[in-house]
Parts: structure tokens; C-alpha cells; sequence
């Protein structure tokens, strides 16, 4: 019987229940773009973010005073202080506040897995930083992507194969899905150029026609912050 | 514009609501073992399979007086004639008969599209052979990984990834899901060692635990048979 904690990834939200058999902390993922969003954020002063799934939420805490992102379709939502552009979260104005959120899938997958026992906010840019951190940790792990509309995504599944990669190298951790042998494996192909692996990726494509290639680029590269922001209680945090 | 047919990767069967928005054709896929076996068996004079979904239905048929092929968790279920080893099925005592068949994964698979304007079996053993079948065809394809219990499984993923490659290197074919560009990058590094490739696979280890390694290596060999069962009103042939 293999005793170290195991890692584990899963594609996307709709398929949690099927995955969530004993992980201890969960990983969300959203790389394009509301979980680099986050973390950006966090890394360049943001206090606290509150992640909410629905539009009509977000509008309460607007009504309410709070500074408010929300997008739709790669698009800040009319009315709304910011989207998820990783851009508009490094802004001085932020640093200290509470920011609410809510994206097309980021926040969704929050919300999927809010009961879990610790949920972390993991990217590429913080990628070196979330290995670290759950290296240490030695508990079961879920890596979460986020997926588009519940369809598998390319650039969350490569972020969560290098995670699990990180884990599994370090020999103190073992996988036994085939969905975790694909995303390292896919990981493993694409490392050396991100941003051509995923040139065709569907993703990408609705973001490129949206002209948000430099913010494709910023989300594509690894290890720009040295935050772990951690889901707790409804709240973000480091 | 694009106006070619598409082909689409669907991982699983649970996941076929997502993707059936306009597939002509389904290629039902199940490498380890059930689509496998069924090629085996029709290029070697099986005339007609009846794949069922449920033990009860199968007893059912059982009892009058067919035979009957049933397998669960990689065993002949007890009180059956067969499983779905495919040497198994190259029988010259099957050749020229009519065999239902229920299996753990592939089945299902094939009952979740059933309603499909047309249904393929596809496999390694007759990749060429369904890949020229569907490019003669041009119309829009969804090819169907069978999973382990909805689980995403890597062989059939890349026997899926295959498939798609073969279509769209002939740019006669268009593809947008990331489903179907991540089993394209699993079979390309996959395809000059399956058996390798597979090796840490999830079912193949479950297999391999069962002294399968024949089957496993006949499975995994492409190109083995040259049909193209179709599956119509609940029957399969060729």
C-alpha cells in the first residue's frame, strides 16, 4: 500500500463529484484568466477577494459600495469597475481593498469546490510558489481546472500537469488517474513555448479576437509573483 | 466562414450533452478491450453483435438460447460464454453468428449514442480503415472515448487523438474543441510506443493485474484488421 498523499487532476467542474474521493486541499485554475487575475492582484496589494458565481450577486455588493469585477465572455460586464484582466488588477489603487468577482469559470469552479477543507488559487504565474506550498503541506491534492463552460481546456489542464509534475518529481507524492499521466504528459510538450503550444487552443483564440494578447502573454508566463492565495470562508487572502 | 466538417473529441460518455451539437457520425471507442474485441470479432466472421447495456438484459438473452459475451471489471462475468479478450472472440466456432455483448465501459458508450444518425466502432486494430471510412464520408464526426466509469482514460483518448489527426491532416476536416487538440499532442507523442506510453495508465495497470499483457499488446497494435462495424437499431455488423 502506497502511503504518500496523492495528486490528482481534475478537468473541469462538472466532473468534481466524479474526482473528489479524499483530496484535502483543492487547487483551483483558471490560467486565461481569473485565477492569474487573482493572484496578480494579491501579489500587488489587493487585501481581500470576495469570489461570487452570479452577475445578480456581484450587483449587490455593487449596490452595496464594494469595487466590483465582473466579467462575461472575456468582457467586463457593463456597469462594472474592472474584468479580469490580470492588467487592471496591478493598479495602485487596489492595494489594501476588498475587490468582489465574478467570472465565466474562475468562480465557478470556487464555487464547486467551496466545501473542500482548503481551497488555493493556483496559476502559472505562481506556479513555483503553489509546488512549494503543497509540497510541504504532504496532504491529498486536487488540482481543479476550470474549464470553458464545463468543456476541458487546454492551458488550466498544462497548469495543472506542471503542478503535478513539480509534486511527483519530488518522489513524495503519487497519482493514480490517467486524467494526471495526459496533463503531465501534455505539460511536458508545451513547457518549452507556451504561447505556440497553445496557439490553436479555443481559449485563445476567443481571447486573441477580443485583442487581449498581452494579456495572453502576461498569463502564459511562469513564476511572475510569489503569492499562494488561499480561499477561505467565502475570502481570499495570502 | 469554415465549412468543412468538424471532428470533436468527447472524453467520455457523461460528457456527451456538451458536445452534441451537430456530430452526423459517432465513433464509439473503447481500446482495453470492448471495441477492440468487437474488430476482432467481425473481421473474423462474427455476423452480428448485439451490444446490450445491463447483466439483466444480457441474461435475458442468455436464456434464450444466445450467445452471449459479458464482461465486468475486466473478468467474464459468471454463467457467460465469453468476455471481451479478443482472442476470445477469433473463434471459428462464432463465425457466421449472431453475439450480445455487455461489457463495463464500451457498452455504455454505445447505449449513451444510440441516437446518433450513425454509430462506428472504432479501435486501434482498424484505425486506417475508419479514418478512410470517415474522410470518404465528410461529415461532421464526434469521436466517443468509452472512460473507466466516465473517468477520462489515456488510450482511448489517444486512439480518439488518432483518428482526428488522420482527418485533419487531410484538410479536408475542421476541429475547435481543445479536446480534440490535446488527444491529437497525447497520440503524436504516444504513437512509436503505445505500449510505453501507456505503461503508468490507469488501465492498463488494472489489466496487467489480471495477466492481460497478451491483450494488452493486441489492443494496442494498429491497423490489425481492415472493417468498420457500424452499429444500426441496436445491432452491430459490417
Amino acid at each position: 500500500m502506497d502511503e504518500r498523499p496523492s495528486v490528482e487532476v481534475c478537468f473541469t467542474p462538472n466532473l468534481y463529484p466524479l474526482h473528489f474521493d479524499d483530496a484535502d486541499v483543492v487547487v483551483v485554475i483558471d490560467v486565461l484568466r481569473a485565477t492569474t487575475a487573482i493572484c496578480a492582484g494579491m501579489a500587488n496589494g489587493v487585501k481581500t477577494i470576495i469570489p461570487v458565481a452570479s452577475i445578480e450577486e456581484a450587483l449587490e455588493y455593487r449596490q452595496r459600495g464594494y469595487i466590483v469585477a465582473a466579467e462575461r465572455k472575456g468582457k467586463v460586464v457593463e456597469g462594472f469597475d474592472l474584468g479580469n484582466s490580470p492588467y487592471s488588477w496591478i493598479n495602485p489603487e487596489l492595494i489594501g481593498k476588498t475587490v468582489v468577482l465574478t467570472t465565466t469559470n474562475g468562480t465557478q469552479a470556487i464555487h464547486t469546490s467551496r466545501r473542500a477543507n482548503e481551497m488555493v488559487i493556483g496559476s502559472l504565474i505562481n506556479l513555483d510558489a503553489v509546488v512549494k506550498y503543497l509540497h510541504k503541506k504532504k496532504l491529498n491534492v486536487m488540482l481543479l481546472g476550470s474549464g470553458w463552460r464545463n468543456k476541458f481546456c487546454l492551458e488550466d489542464t498544462i497548469c495543472a500537469g506542471a503542478i503535478a509534475d513539480g509534486l511527483l518529481a519530488s518522489g513524495d507524492f503519487r497519482s493514480e488517474e490517467d486524467s494526471t499521466i495526459a496533463a503531465k504528459y501534455l505539460y511536458l510538450s508545451a513547457k518549452d513555448n507556451y504561447l505556440g503550444y497553445l496557439k490553436a487552443s479555443s481559449h485563445r483564440r476567443r481571447l486573441q479576437d477580443l485583442n487581449l494578447n498581452e494579456d495572453i502573454k502576461y498569463c502564459l508566463t511562469p513564476n511572475q509573483v510569489d503569492v499562494v492565495p488561499i480561499c477561505k470562508d467565502g475570502r481570499i487572502s495570502i
